[in-house]
């Protein structure tokens, strides 16, 4: 019987508490592990629970029970749950997390006490939800050199675009809709502005190149800016636009990560992917391209994945291996505004004025719209070129 | 480290070589292990490669030798490759196979052998090539009651039925492009009726529901019956025709499988997913939907998995419990005839005609031709009431 910890019995600690419950049977066939939830920290009060009784709000009451050999961590936000998984990592315990703000901004640190401490640091709900994509990632693609993910990160701001397009409504009443739905929190900064997925992309692309990648040092926008011509014009060109992040590989093994609105061939699958739901793109040298779809967020999805993570921890002896990358201080990324692209922009400029600057500028037009679309050209180019004329840019995924 | 052995030198044989030749170091860093290929089992002669001394044609000196751990199966087909591996086991070596003729006939019983001899028998790379399918399966979706898997899981008939979407072209000129293209073999069958994609979902089918089931009990059809008017008006309806492997429990907890070309909407992810590449969706209660996509087949892809089974064999002391089911007699499988759908059809009936005997059926042309669509009906009902009369009847996916 493994013993494990909960810490913070919110949405995604209360569905690890039930899903362990629910799925006990076939959880322990599969995994020939037994597992009982011994204790869980929350200081309210939850006492009319049928499992109540094992409800502390005092941390040391499970860092120092030895019988506790593995903490699912599910407060969110950096304290005091940094602390909180250090000391328990330090003392031997396994941690896994659902919590991408932790693990992007303490990552580093945490997996090199995990490895010295012959534990494990585990985080396959930090992104997609219930996608097994973390897992996939470090152990299935591990005779892989990747040099490029993609995804659809965020939940929200997918359904922002989704329903943008389809209901042909502006960005605004949209976001309405979706906090209404609690698809989007009261303050949504987090989702739209692209925070969110930076940190996703950021715990990706550390797993796979090996270096932590801060958030705060990752170019990121979101899609406040998007307006419904912007998507009706790309649509008319055959795209839609959808917040990514991405992280490549550049030739000289440097890093070009960042978060921003792009347009997507709708023959695209990262196109395809709608609503809520997330798509992470991982391209390694032997594997080629592959792609894993999912439920990016909700309580029983992102259950699903601590859960696995709390089998992976107890079932492996010792730390794993495939989990790690060394702090570093962001001294690969580069400036992607050098590299060439395709881009979508509108500006106020005549037809004549605009071809006289680009003159390989494509013109869309749409319902009296107009907008432009312009390959082979640097990000910096491009704004020198339309500095003071341009409303909305966008670059083109491919 | 750890010395293994490779049987075979076909394409993923050499192409197993080769990788971990290839990213070495990347695996070292990653897994903590090292790697060397001792022995190669091929009757051929290989001695001008570079490795060429390493190779044998003799099963017994890799049998035989106790500094061998870990054993790539790589041959294909049925026999010897089952001897060996039964050998292999019972000698106390893991074995890794990509080998899906093996794992469908004869999986349960090596499965066993493996749990008793505490070693581990895995074969990511039976199914959808290098894309991780398997291994999230069975471990990041363990948490999970798994009811549903659908997939495209043969890339030749998704090329062939993708071009004749896309060139118009009728089945055996696509059939000879494909061919000409190495996507198909000279005698297309293990392909094109549905075989190979049927061993897939047996396997997908077996790990998530626990029991083995054989192909030779499952309803399989392929793709020769599919006309250029089926794809016509398919599409003109806002289908696609794909060749689905589907497994699914029904409400009593039996099971229902199957292979056949069937129409899928445009707006699904499965839907768009082309040429040779392929996509496996797995719902499970917790997590919901997902989806796992990219290449198939070919050497580095395959490799690529076969390698990451080779690391997680080696890594993991004793047997990997998840990997596992028992043997059955398929006393569990529906038969599906009974359940209610949606179906298209084409049947030589005037509409009046067709109408007296299937008054819901709804009309689809295009071209000058003519197919109809009809819901809420069983497969035995609908080719009952058309008996005599019907060209070609395909299911809706739902």
């Amino acid at each position: 019987m493994v013993q494990i910890a909960v810490l913070g019995h919110g949405v995604v600690g209360s569905g690890v508490v039930e899903l362990l419950q629910k799925n006990r049977e076939e959880i322990e066939k599969k995994s020939g592990i037994s597992f009982a939830v011994k204790r869980i920290l929350d200081l309210r009060d939850f006492s009319h629970l049928p499992y109540g009784d094992r409800f502390t709000n005092d941390f040391s009451d499970i860092l120092n029970d030895k019988e506790i050999t593995v903490i699912a961590e599910a407060m969110g936000g950096i304290s005091p749950a940094y602390e909180f998984t250090k000391k328990a990592l330090l003392a031997g315990k396994s941690v896994v997390t659902s919590n991408k703000e932790l693990v992007a901004a303490k990552g580093a640190e945490l997996l090199a006490i995990a490895r010295e401490q012959q534990v494990n640091f585990l985080f396959e709900a930090s992104v997609g939800g219930g996608i097994p994509v973390i897992h996939p990632l470090y152990q299935c693609l591990c005779a892989n050199r990747i040099d490029r993910i993609a995804g659809i990160l965020n939940g929200t701001t997918n359904y922002i675009l989704t329903k943008m397009e389809t209901e042909k409504a502006d960005y605004e009443e949209t976001l309405k809709t979706a906090q209404k739905l609690g698809y989007a929190e009261r303050d949504p900064s987090a989702d739209v502005d692209g925070h969110d997925a930076c940190r996703k992309i950021c715990i990706l692309a550390s797993l796979a190149f090996g270096n932590h990648i801060y958030p705060e040092t990752v170019y990121t926008e979101g899609i406040r800016n998007i307006a419904p011509e912007d998507i009706l014009l790309a649509g008319t060109a055959g795209y839609r636009i959808k917040l990514l992040g991405y992280a490549a590989l550049t030739e000289n093994n440097n890093m070009n990560v960042a978060v921003r609105p792009m347009l997507v061939s709708k023959e695209h699958l990262l196109a395809n992917i709608n609503d809520v739901f997330n798509g992470v793109l991982i391209h390694g040298d032997a594997v080629g391209e592959t792609l894993f779809y999912g439920r990016g967020a909700g309580k029983e999805a992102t259950a699903s994945a601590v859960v696995s993570d709390v089998i992976e921890a107890a079932s492996r002896k010792g730390n794993c291996p495939f989990v790690y990358w060394e702090d570093s201080q962001n001294n690969r990324l580069t400036d992607g505004g050098e590299q060439f692209g395709s881009f979508y922009f509108r500006a106020d400029l005549s037809t004549e004025r605009l071809l006289s600057i680009l003159p390989d500028a494509r013109k869309i037009s749409a319902e009296g719209k107009t907008a432009w679309i312009i390959s082979s050209i640097s990000e910096k180019e491009l704004e020198e070129r339309l500095s003071q004329h341009l409303f909305i840019k966008l670059k083109l995924f491919s």
